[in-house]
């Protein structure tokens, strides 16, 4: 039996997704083959790979000045792939500038990577208060390489309310966890990137959209593989790319997109979002730590106001046992933060929302 | 209907695990959810993850001091980190020089991309007559960092009849195409990797087996997720592993064991291969290019006696699309070699190599 999977990545995909892969496997569109084993540069793939690329231009509304890439290691490879493309890296030349905005531990390690290659200046931080606030944008220096931010922060569940204004400088976020959840002017950015693994398919598979003029700086060190301007002039096929994940991504556009896109996926993600955030502010047992304004519509961590900490004290393992045994699971907090954490992608229908709220109900009446 | 397809890789798989992958796409092991949808710190995921490793251990025969770890970006990612891992570099410090046998176009691009951090050394080459032969095995110099070879040249045809003499020098050797076809002493290389999409299974994994002592010596701006040293401490978790790929690695390695694990599989191999050989050596119509001492069990290209090119003329245009047609898939040559190349992997059954020499037996006789 299906359960509700609030996992934060890898998480739930929608299950007509699912059911028309395993329908497919062996055989896909009659070509004898499942897409695990086609040859990446056959006349069978070729429309897969160009099908997904074609949906994510059109639900995203990606200028045609944009390229697409698919490329593997997920968001944390960009963050090396980030400094080493546009970073400026030039051999005898001092290091370049660029601004970072710490919103959570993601964003913290982009910024360590970073700086193996650039200085990666933390312009500004919420870590004083848990990061449960997105900050106030800073102002970039004049002449940074770019400018990056964690659009929206899986593990402690707080969104950029507007994004910052950067001016010239190349506006970089990693979009991870909040791609295609609600319409995003993909214009404001120089490079976004998202890796596969929560609203769009397996792990395995990241999209990086980068502006084109942004292509070809890499230093001439850079791995074959770090590189844009190779997945750029190859069409993301330097090498094999990851087939059977980027054929997932197409169909999750297309169930996506049947559904009406990033529009009508907002509006669900908001009723979604509201209905818990809602029962959580009611609740005299559970909060959210997050401020309003700073609030996630993916990501959602809450503490018990019994225990009010982040630590994964008895009553938070037993809640999360008991939520399981109802079939509503992953529901612990990260590993780094503890207390529990609710995440709904869009492939969570607003059934399993609440299901979670009734069984929440419960546990609080039967802990009074 | 299933066809016979001999693509170079991604590959066949075996039906049986494609079958099981569809039958447990939308609940695995009872969890109600996709492997694809797992947590991978979850104890859902755990055993799948601990299933693949022991069973890679088990069937390859890899000694207690050499770690396995699951990486993403292809063989072609293994060109940069070979290099970067086992290098020896230093700050300051001069350029280390590595063996390099070229035997094909992969060695050269590996060669290449080395070229960035250390003194590549082409020691040997069979450029010459078309990498048509394995050449005899350099001695490495005394200092040299490691000793680099491709084992099994997809694209031309050729295995190295046996391992060359490296002393001390770590013997490092990409068995992309030519893992678990047949027993291989683990014990005699420092490192081997291996993209999984020939004989393991979908694109986007890549295995890395790696002997303990040579772990640890990137330098400090290697890319986090290019570090070996990561990848073993964290259990290839560092960031999320390629989850799914995993798992069929898994199915497929299950499926290997029942079936006798590689020494069964050399036999069958060997099989059909030699049955492959016999036809191309007895026919006036096709021949095989390769020297018969450095011929593939894996991949074999052949040429037609009339064109008897490379090149991809109007013939071997006809033979790939005739052979389609009859459920002979992916028969083309390389794109840059041209001519005709059938491959054989573990997941290809014996039917499929007669049913190839069946319908070339009626072309050559169409063309007479």
């Amino acid at each position: 039996m299906r359960v509700y999977n609030f996992a934060p990545g890898p998480s739930t995909l929608p299950l007509p997704v699912l059911e028309r892969a395993a329908a497919e496997m062996t055989d896909v569109n009659g070509t004898g083959q499942s897409v695990m084993e086609m040859s990446h540069r056959s006349g069978a793939f070729k429309p897969i790979i160009e099908k997904a690329e074609a949906l994510l231009r059109e639900l995203m509304g990606i200028p045609a000045n944009y390229r697409v890439l698919f490329v593997q290691g997920g968001g944390s490879l960009q963050f090396s792939m980030v400094p080493l493309n546009l970073g400026g890296i030039e051999p005898g030349a001092p290091k370049k500038k660029a601004t970072y905005v710490e919103t959570g531990i993601w964003s913290k390690k982009a910024a360590e990577e970073a700086s193996k290659y650039l200085d990666a200046v933390t312009r500004a931080s919420s870590k004083d208060r848990a990061y449960s606030y997105i900050p106030v944008a800073p102002a970039p220096a004049p002449d940074d390489a770019y400018y990056h931010i964690t659009l929206n922060n899986t593990i402690v569940g707080t969104k950029w309310p507007s994004l910052p204004e950067t001016g010239a400088i190349p506006l970089v976020a990693d979009i991870s966890s909040c791609i295609l959840s609600e319409p995003l002017d993909i214009s404001r950015f120089g490079l976004v990137y998202a890796g596969a693994q929560k609203n769009l398919g397996p792990a395995g598979t990241t999209v990086v959209i980068v502006r084109e003029d942004l292509i070809g700086r890499a230093p001439s060190w850079t791995p074959a593989l770090l590189r844009y301007d190779i997945y750029a002039a190859e069409g993301s096929m330097y090498n094999t790319p990851p087939c059977y994940g980027i054929y997932i991504i197409g169909l999750v556009l297309e169930w996506l997109k049947a559904l009406g896109g990033p529009v009508a996926m907002a509006k669900l993600n908001h009723e979604k979002a509201d209905l818990f955030y809602a029962y959580l502010d009611n609740s005299s047992f559970f909060r959210s730590p997050v401020e309003k304004s700073s609030r996630s519509l993916m990501n959602i961590p809450f503490v018990s106001t019994i225990t009010d900490s982040g630590h994964r004290g008895e009553l938070e393992t037993r809640f999360v046992k008991e939520a399981e045994a109802q079939g509503l699971v992953n529901l612990a907090g990260h590993r780094l933060v503890g207390g529990m954490r609710a995440s709904f992608y869009n492939a969570m229908p607003i059934e399993g929302v609440k299901a979670l709220i009734a069984f929440m109900e419960k546990f609080e009446k039967s802990e009074k």
